[in-house]
């Protein structure tokens, strides 16, 4: 299995030694390398009854992936460790792999080493490395004044997720959503092109994330909720369920949107819309009040 | 508790950017960075109930620390996963980080990011980034004529598993030695620096992970049992398991001995110890004569 899961991940030529060795090589050209990590945990944070192999692998390379491009980056090489029952089946373990190594393909980025093991539950280990043009941008630099905008899908992974909880198959672009994120990949680098004074992406729910915006940097954010576009299939959920789809967009997780800020006079790039203003002071509010509802989820 | 655990982590002046964020950030000052990931699950790869919180941390770094040791290089940053059930004491979770940033100092690493998450099997995931001054040392360099040598100590982890297996708690040098590792941290850079052409570290098992460089290198290993001393405390065990402690030596993992092949007019660095030639061929051998005992043991 463990021949088979490495040659299926390609390796670009930013890859000095790859998979088969104590540690892998990858080239890093400006000197600097930007790591992340994630974890993974069947029934938590996937559900094999909800979602194919392959996609549970696209999810968990997309929120890896994703961490660097809330830096402005972009991943060049990922580290996976797999940690299942010695029963499950290789051909889940290739699957797996073959969704990572799709999702990598997205960015260019490779899958140079791994580890697997066996436990009671499935899960799920991923490292990402990789460099950003210019200056990381953190969470902490927003300042009163600036530009709040969102970048990507956002409300579609929590909607999806509100159908398949009730037993429900459709609408299909959202319960995709849910199983497959499709994260900004190119608006983190527009962002550090364009002047992002702070940034995240959202996966603990969009006013959580910019909650933790706000705290690193000290200020407030007020979020315009004429900002969002309610796409189709989120109001035809909101509409079958009873629900505000705003509640989907607010605190939602998991399609890995990015969220930044921007100097007040900033031209937001292509793909970039604005959804609040960056205030003194401290919290989160909606529309110029506090927001009685759900902001998030906690992944502990 | 995330906050306390990223307290007790030291940043280096490596670190451009710690925990805290979406993503850290670390200077690779050559240009390349050596990248290896591990898992450890418990039951499998340690015992709550044969070791604290802070040795099962000293550990889990330790396993990672030597992998970047095994290519010659030295690790300047960690990420850590830990997937543990709710209801997992803090004081446990902080003693085994605790155990982890005391092991990282011991070659100036520091861990700047992780994550952490529920679970129903605790599992922790490390990640060690790091250099080589140098070029890394593969496995699959060993040429026919090679002196094969070991830096660290062998057998002292299996020989202390045994102990406890069968329920006693000394001899305590090799108790401790399963409880937390001693990998010899500069015995990898050594290497390099005397021409190292092929190099491992021992975790499967000696004459398992011999058989890796063998495999990887297309050559034989006569491994000489008469360049082993056995250390009292091993002696002492054999005695009293009416076991021949050679066994522990030859079969067992987890100390993290390095093992390396060098050309035949090597002058051996201090620490390191002649056990055996490079041959043309294939397989490993004992003495000159094929072994008929355990060569290791699997992780799945």
């Amino acid at each position: 299995v463990v021949r088979a899961l490495a040659r299926l991940f390609t390796q670009g030529e930013q890859v000095l030694l790859g998979p088969g060795d104590d540690a892998a090589v990858v080239a890093v050209p400006d000197g600097r390398v930007v790591v992340s990590t994630d974890l993974h945990v069947d029934t938590r944070h996937f559900r094999r009854d909800w979602a194919s192999a392959l996609d549970i692998g696209h999810k968990v390379a997309a929120a890896n992936l994703s961490d660097l491009n809330a830096m402005g980056g972009t991943a060049t090489a990922l580290t996976v460790g797999l940690a299942a029952p010695a029963d499950t089946p290789a051909a889940w373990a290739l699957d797996l792999a073959r969704g990572i190594a799709e999702e990598c393909a997205l960015v260019g980025a490779s899958v140079v080493g791994g580890d697997l093991t066996s436990s009671d539950q499935v899960m799920v280990s991923v490292t990402a490395l990789g460099g950003v043009a210019g200056d990381p941008v953190r969470r902490s630099g927003a300042r009163p004044g600036d530009v709040v905008a969102i970048a990507g899908r956002q409300g579609w992974a929590a909607g999806g997720l509100a159908v398949l909880a009730r037993g429900f198959r459709s609408p299909r672009a959202l319960v995709e959503a849910s199983q497959r994120p499709e994260p900004p990949y190119a608006a983190g680098p527009q962002a550090v092109a364009a002047g992002a004074t702070a940034m995240i992406d959202v996966s603990d729910g969009l006013l959580a994330d910019i909650g933790h915006v706000a705290v690193a940097s000290g200020v407030a954010v007020d979020v315009a909720t004429a900002g969002f576009e309610i796409a189709e299939p989120l109001q035809a959920v909101g509409a079958a369920l009873g629900a505000d789809p705003m509640r989907f967009v607010l605190a939602g997780g998991d399609d890995h949107a990015l969220v930044a800020t921007f100097p007040a006079d900033v031209t937001l790039p292509a793909g970039w819309t604005r959804i609040g203003v960056v205030l003194a002071g401290e919290g989160v509010t909606v529309d110029g009040s506090a927001y009685d509802g759900p902001t998030g989820h906690t992944h502990f």
